[in-house]
C-alpha cells in the first residue's frame, strides 16, 4: 500500500447519541494531535440534517507504524470501549482509500 | 447555513462495477473543475480493498447558488442517468456536513 495512506471512516450513532458520539470523537482527536505525529490528518465532519447524524472521519497515516500506533493507543481503545455504551446504530464502517480523480482544494 | 460548507456522497458500487463508476466520477471531475468556479473542493476516493469498492466523494461548494450550478450541470445530470445503468448496490448517500473537530493537516 502506497504512503502515506487515507481512512475514512464512517460513525452512524443512533437518534439522540450524538452529542455524545461528537464528544468522544473530539477528545481522542486532541489527543491524536498531541500523540500521535503520524497521523497526519484526524478531521471530525459531522452531518448537519438529521437527529441521527452521521459522522465521517477523515484520516491520513504516514506509514503501517503510525496506523499501528493508532489503533494501539490508550486514547483509541478508550473510544472503542465507549463505543459500546449502546451509541452506534451500526457497526463503524473503516475504508482504506485513495484520492483516484477531482481535486482537493480551488483555493 | 454557513458558507462554504462541504457535501459528503457515499457511493457504493455493484460487484464488477467500480470502474465504470470511477471513470463517470473522473469525468464529471474534469468537467466540475472546468466549468464550476464555486466548486472548491470535488475529490473522488476509492477504497483500496474489495471487488466492490466504496467511492467518497469529498465536496465543498461557496455557496448555495454554487451548488445549484452543479446540480443542474449537464455533467452532473449525465452522470445521474449514468448512474442509472444499474451500477449502484445502493442509493448514493449524500450529507451535508460540517467539520466539527480534529484537524486537517499536520503537514
Amino acid at each position: 500500500m502506497p504512503e502515506p495512506f487515507d481512512i475514512i471512516a464512517v460513525i452512524e450513532p443512533k437518534p439522540g447519541k450524538a452529542n455524545r458520539v461528537e464528544e468522544l470523537l473530539k477528545t481522542t482527536a486532541k489527543a491524536v494531535q498531541a500523540n500521535e505525529p503520524g497521523t497526519l490528518r484526524y478531521q471530525v465532519n459531522r452531518e448537519t440534517k438529521g437527529d441521527a447524524p452521521t459522522f465521517v472521519m477523515l484520516e491520513t497515516y504516514k506509514d503501517q507504524a503510525s496506523l499501528k500506533a493508532h489503533g494501539g493507543s490508550k486514547d483509541f481503545k478508550e473510544l472503542g470501549r465507549a463505543f459500546k455504551e449502546d451509541l452506534l446504530a451500526a457497526p463503524m464502517k473503516v475504508l482504506f482509500t485513495k484520492a483516484v480523480g477531482g481535486y482537493a482544494s480551488k483555493l
